[in-house]
C-alpha cells in the first residue's frame, strides 16, 4: 500500500476494453438522440443498453459481495470515464440503474439483496432501477422539519404491506421502457408523519410493473438527450412490508450514503465530456488552418487555451480517483473528497467546454459538431444528483462546523 | 456634452414600446423554435418579422441620413437590449439585415444606396440583407496573404459586368425565405488574385433573387434556433460593376469597420440574455422553496449568486454603451472599446447563465426553464461576428502593438 | 441630458491638471513607504499632503454648497482615478478626510457644518478627518440585535454633553499626525443601550486634539503603507450635546449613506491601480525581449493577456461612472449600482494585477517594479470600507428580497 | 501496483514528524522575515537551516543512490507541504540546494557526485547549492536563435580549465552566505558561440568560495523575505574542465530536466501555502462573531468560501501527487503532468488566498494575520521556475504539435 497511479492489468484491460466498447457500440448509439420526444429518444437506446447488459458491463457495476464483478470505485470510474466521453445518455441508464440499486446494497437484508438484486445479475434483458428521490418543487431541502414540507411522499403500512402515494421527478429510467415503472425503484418516503425529519423518512423498495404508477410526462431534457428523466406519480402503490430497506427512519441517512458514493462519480463524467471535447478541439486545431497558412494549433492563443484545458482535466481525474479510493477505503476524508469530486469535476466540464467552443470558433456552433451535445450533457453535472449551491457545498459547510473537522484528514494515512 | 446616464425621453420611449412590442408580439414568436428543421423554424417567424417591419423597427436600425430612423448607436443598444432579451433569433434576423446593409452604408455611392436601401425603408414586407464574409473552411484569417487562402471567393470582371464564384457559409438569412438569395448579399471577394490582401478583396453588393445561388444546407446551429445561417455556393453569379462597395480592394477595411460597428451590439446581446436569465432566476428564488420553510431567496448563497450575477450585467451594459457611444463619436477609442465590450459581454453571458442554473438547480434542465435557450443562444456571441480568440483579441493585441497606442484615449475627452 | 460619456471641458482639465500634480508631487512621496514604522511612513507624506490641500484638491472634494468646490461624484471620481493610480496612500488619507467628512455633510446643521468644515475649506495645512465606525472584534454586523454586540462604543449624554468610552479600529488618519486626534472625529456610538439598532445608534463628532482619546498602535498594512489606520481607545471623551449628527438613532443610517458615497469611488480605486500596473506590463512587453529576437509583445500570450486586463479596467471604470452619476442623480438605482461598482472594480483589480504580473514574469517579484505596492494596495479594497462578502453582497441580497425591487431600474430614466 | 492513496507507515511517519519540525523549529524563524535588508533577513535563518540540516532533512531530498536518504518525488511532496506551508523562505533554501544539486545528479559522473554532493550528504554545517540559469534581461528565450540572446553567459576552454564571464540573476543562495558563493554553483553557459542553442549551451559546476564571483545586489523580493535570490556577476570565474555536466551541449536539455523534476514540487508548494490560509480562516470563521450573535462559519456565505477553497485545495495536492508519481515512475505523461501539476497549484494558490481573505475581511489587511506573507510567498510561484505565461504553458503548447502526442497518456498505464 503506497501512493500509486499505475493501473493493475486487470484496470488497464477494463480501460481498454471499454474504450473499444464504447467506440463500437455507444458511439453508434447517440443518433438516438436525434429523435423528436424524449420517450423516442429513450426507446431506441435500448438495443444498446441490452449490449452493454449482454457484454456484463452491469454486472462489473454490482459488488463483488452482491454477486457482481465490482472490484471498487476507482474501477467504476475508470469504465464510465470511457463510456461517459462517448455516449452519456446510455452510460447514465446504466449508472443510474446502479444507484437505484444502492439503497438495496446498503439497507437490504441479504435475503432481499439477493431478490432484488436477481435480474440485475444476468447479461441478457434490459433491466432498469430507480432511486426515487426528488420530488415536483424540489428537493434540496428533503429534510427540512416542518413548515417545510420536506419529502413529500407519503407511505403508511396496511396489514403488512406499505401504501405509497406521492409523486416523483427526475428520476433516471424510473417510468421504464414502457411506462409501467422500472424493475425496481426505491422509493424514499415520509413513514412518520409526526417524527422529526432524521427519523420520519424511510427508503422502500418496490417491484415492476408498477401497479399505481401513473406516467406524467418524459422531461425534455437540455442533454442527455437519450436518458430518460420522468415525472410521475405513486397512487395507493403496494409493496410487502419486508421491502423496507435499512430501519425504519434511516430514510435520510441511507439517501446521503447512495449519493455520495455517487458524486466521486459524477466528477468522473465532467472529466469524461471535457477529455472528449478536448480530443476533437486538439485534432480541429491540428488540422484547421481557418484561411490561414499554417493549422490553428500554431497559434499560441490556441496552444494555451488547450493547455489550459489540460490542466484541468487531469486536476479532475486524479482528485476523482482520490476520492473513489476514499470511498472504497472508507476514509475518514471520503464524504468531503466525494462532495469536492462532484463539485469541481462538473462545474470545470461546464466551463472548459465553453472555452474549448473558442479555439474551435463559429464551427463549434454546428450541431455537426460535438460540443452542443457535450456542453448540454455536461450543464446536468453541478446540477443533479444533489445541485452543487443547495446540497453539495452546503455538505461541506456542514462538515467545516462540526468541532471534529480535520482539515488534514485528506491527506493523511488513508 | 458631459458625462451622463440619463435617457433622453425619446429613448426611454423607445425603451418602453419596445419592450412592450417584444412582450406582446415577440414572446410569442418563441414557439418557431421548436419546429424539426432550420428552414422550417426560420419560415415560421415571417409573419413577426413582419410584424417589426410594419413597426417601424428595421427603420429605427438605417441611419436617418440614409432615409432611416436611427439617432446611433445608443439607441441601437436599447432596442437591441429588450428585443434581444426575449426572442434573440427575430431579432438576430433584423440585425444581421442591418449588418448585411453596413457594407452598402459605409461604401455605397448615394445613388447606389438609394437603390439597394430602398426596400429596407419601407414598412411592409420582410426584407433581408446579408453580410456574406464567412466561408467554409474558417476565415479568421481572411486577410492571410499566401499561401494562406484567405478569401476564397473570386470574382472577375467581364464587360461591365462581375461575375462571382465562390462558397460561402454561417451568412445570417443569406439565402432569403425561399432559398433564392435575401434581397442584397454584399459578397466578400478576392477581386484580384495577384494583389496583397489589403488591395485584393473587395466587397461587391448583389441583388435577390440571385441566379446562380446554390443552396446546399441550412446549418442546424446550437441556438438562435429560428434565424437561418446556411451554407451556399455563388457559380458564376452575374452583377452589375457599379455594384462595387467602396474602393476596389477596399473590402478588408470595409469588413472590419461593419463588424466593429456591430461588436459594441454584441456587447448588449449578451446583456440581454443575461437579463432575462436573472429574472427568471429572481422570480424562481423569490416564489419557490424547494422544500424547505422559506423561499429559497432567503439562503445567503442563492442571494450572493444572484448579486454576481447583477454586477456582471450592470458592468457589462455600461461598457457596451460606453463603446456605441465612441462609436457614434468616432471617437479614437471606438474600435477598441467595441471589441472589448464584445468580449466582455459575450463571454460574461455564457458565464452568468450557466451560473444562474445552479440558483434554480435541477428544474433549469428542463426546457420548459428559459435557460437552455437562453444559453443556446449565448454560446454563439463569443464565436460569431469575429470569434474573440481568434479575432477579437488578435484585434487588440494589434493595437496594443503600435507605436502610438494611447491607454488612456477611452477615459478621456470623447 | 442624454447618454454622453464626454467629458466636460472642466472635467479634461481637471483630469490633466490632477495627472500633472500627481506625476510631478504625488510620485516622489512613494519613497515614504520604504520607511520602517508605520508612524514615520504617515508622517513622511505630510509635505504632500500639504502641497494636495493647498493645490485645492481638498476642497474639489467638498461638495459647493457645503462651500467647497465639488461639483459631483464623477469630477470625484475622475480625480480619484488619477491620484490614485500614482499614490494610493497619500491620496486615501485625502478622499479618507472627505469620509470622515460625510457624516457632518448629511448629517450637521447649517451652523454646524459651517464650524466643522472651516479648517478643510482652506488651502493651507493639513487638516484630518476621520469617520470612526470599525471596531476591535468586528463591525461587519454592527446592526445586529442583541446579544450580538453590533456598535460597542458607548455615549451617554451628561449635562450638554456626550461621554464617549469605547475602542475604534481601521479608521483613516484618525489619531491625527500627533496621536492626538484627527480636527475632527465622526463617532459612531451606541446611544441608546435598550432601543433596536435602528434606534440605538448615532452619529457624534468630536473635535481635536481629543482629550481620552488613548493611541493603541498604528496597524502595520499590508498595502497603503504610508497611510495611517490606527486602533486606539477613546475614554471619557467629552463632546457638546449640539455636536449630535442627524436625529439620534440615526446612526446606522447616516453610515449606510456615506459608505454607499464612497463605494462607486472604491470601484475607480481599483481601476486606477489595474491602470497602472497595465501600463507598466505594456511598455515592458514593448520593450523587453527577454533573450528572445523580438519584444515579448509579438508573442500572442503576452498580447491577449493584456487585452483581458484591458477590456476588465474599462468595464470597471464605466459602471464606476454610472455608479457616481446615479448617485449624483439620486436614481432608485444609485444604492445597487454603487455596492455593484465597488465589488466589480475591487475583485477586479485584485486579480488583474496578479495576472499581469505574469506578463512580466519574475522580474515583477522584485520591489523595483510596482506589481508588490499596487497589489497589496489592491487587496485593501474588497474588505476595507465595508467587506464584498460580509457587507456588499450582504447589501445587494437586502435589495432583492424587498418586493418591490426593480431589477430594469439601472438601465432606466435616470 | 494499483491505484492508491494510502501514505505507507513510512510515508505516515515522514508526515509526521516533519509537521512536528515545522511546528517546533520552522515556526519561530519567521521571525527573521521581519529584519530590514534582505541579507540580514536571509542570514537570520542560518541557525534554522542548519537545523533541518542537522535533523537529516537536506539528506531526505538527495536520492538514495546517490547516498541520500530519498525516495522519490512522492516523499518529497510529503515533506515539502509541511515545511512550506509554515515557513516558505526557508523551505526554498533547502529545496533551491536540492535544485543546485539536480544537475550533477542528472548528469555528473559517478566520482564527480561523489565529490561534489560530499558536504551536503553530511548532517552538519549549512551547505548551500544554486542553479544559474536566470539572467538579467530575463531567461525565458533560453533557447533563442540569434539574434535572440539567449543564454548570455559565456564558458571558454583554456587549459584544462573553464573560463566563465557572465551576470545571473534570481538564482536561489547563490551567493552563499557570505556573497563568496554557495557551496556549489551549476552554471548554465554558452560554450560554443556559433553553434545552434540545443548544441551550444552546456551546464558547468563550479565550488565555493568563488573566486571572480561578484555581488551587485540582494533582490527585494516580495515574499520569501528570508529567501536570498541575488543578481551577481561571474567575471573570469575559472572551473576544473571534468566539471562539465553532461555532454557539452546538452545544457538545455538539462535544464529542462532539472525544472521539470521540480515542477511537479511547486504544485506542492502552492497546496502548502492554500493550506495554512485555510487553516487561518477556518479557525477565524469558527471563532469570531465580527460583533454578531454566531461565529461567522453559520453563515452561509463564509462556509462555500471555505468549501470552493477546500475543493481547490484538494485538487491541487493529488494533481501534484499524480506528477510526482509519473516522474518517479517515468511515465510518458510525466513531463506534461508536471507542468501541469505547477500551473494548477500556483495559480490556485494566488486565488485562493485572496479569496480567503475576504472570508476574514479588513483584519486580514493586517501582518499580524498570516495572509499577507502567504500570498507575498505565493505571488512567485506562478513566476519563478519557469513563469508560467512564458515558459510552462509554451511546454505544453510544444507537446500538443508533436504528431505523437497521446493525450490518453496520463490516465494510462503508468
Amino acid at each position: 500500500m503506497a501512493i500509486d497511479f499505475t493501473l493493475t492489468a486487470q484496470q488497464r484491460d477494463l480501460q481498454l476494453t471499454s474504450r473499444k466498447f464504447a467506440k463500437e457500440v455507444l458511439n453508434d448509439a447517440k443518433a438516438a438522440e436525434l429523435l423528436s420526444s424524449p420517450e423516442e429518444r429513450f426507446l431506441a437506446t435500448k438495443p444498446t443498453y441490452e449490449a452493454m447488459v449482454a457484454s456484463g458491463y452491469l454486472r462489473k457495476c454490482i459488488p463483488a459481495p452482491a454477486g457482481g464483478d465490482n472490484a471498487g470505485l476507482i474501477d467504476m470510474a475508470i469504465l464510465a470515464e470511457e463510456f461517459y466521453s462517448v455516449n452519456a445518455s446510455v452510460t447514465l441508464t446504466m449508472l443510474g440503474t446502479v444507484l437505484g440499486l444502492l439503497p438495496i446494497l446498503l439497507g437490504g437484508t441479504p435475503d432481499l439483496c439477493k431478490w432484488l438484486l436477481g435480474p440485475f445479475l444476468k447479461t441478457s434483458g434490459a433491466p432498469l432501477a430507480g432511486f426515487c428521490s426528488s420530488e415536483p418543487g424540489g428537493s434540496a431541502n428533503a429534510g427540512s422539519p416542518p413548515p417545510g414540507e420536506g419529502v413529500r411522499t407519503m407511505a403508511r403500512r396496511e396489514g403488512g404491506n406499505w401504501i405509497i402515494n406521492g409523486r416523483k421527478k427526475w428520476v433516471s429510467s424510473a417510468t421504464g421502457w414502457n411506462r409501467e415503472g422500472a424493475d425496481v425503484l426505491c422509493v424514499v418516503c415520509r413513514t412518520d408523519p409526526a417524527a422529526p425529519p432524521d427519523a420520519a423518512i424511510s427508503i422502500i423498495a418496490v417491484e415492476g410493473p408498477v401497479t399505481g404508477l401513473v406516467f406524467e410526462r418524459a422531461i425534455d431534457t437540455i442533454g442527455h438527450r437519450a436518458h430518460l428523466v420522468p415525472q410521475f406519480g405513486l397512487q395507493n402503490v403496494v409493496t410487502p412490508g419486508h421491502n423496507l430497506l435499512g430501519q425504519e427512519g434511516s430514510g435520510l441517512a441511507l439517501t446521503a450514503a447512495a449519493f455520495t458514493g455517487t458524486a466521486a462519480l459524477v466528477g468522473i463524467f465532467g472529466v469524461a465530456l471535457m477529455r472528449a471535447a478536448f480530443e476533437f478541439a486538439l485534432h480541429f486545431a491540428r488540422t484547421e488552418k481557418r484561411g490561414g497558412v499554417h493549422p490553428i494549433i500554431e497559434h499560441q492563443a490556441v496552444g494555451y487555451a488547450l493547455a489550459d484545458a489540460k490542466t484541468t482535466i487531469e486536476a479532475a481525474r486524479y482528485l476523482s480517483w482520490r476520492a473513489c479510493h476514499a470511498l472504497d477505503a472508507q476514509s475518514p476524508a471520503a464524504e468531503e473528497l466525494a462532495v469536492e469530486a462532484k463539485i469541481f469535476g462538473s462545474e470545470a466540464a461546464v466551463r472548459v467546454i465553453t472555452d474549448l467552443m473558442r479555439v474551435v470558433g463559429i464551427d463549434s456552433y454546428d450541431h455537426e459538431a460535438p460540443f452542443a451535445r457535450l456542453l448540454q450533457d455536461a450543464l446536468a453535472l453541478p446540477i443533479f444528483d444533489g445541485g452543487n449551491m443547495g446540497v453539495r457545498r452546503r455538505q461541506l459547510h456542514m462538515m467545516f462546523r462540526r468541532s471534529d473537522y480535520d482539515s488534514l484528514a485528506a491527506c493523511g494515512a488513508t
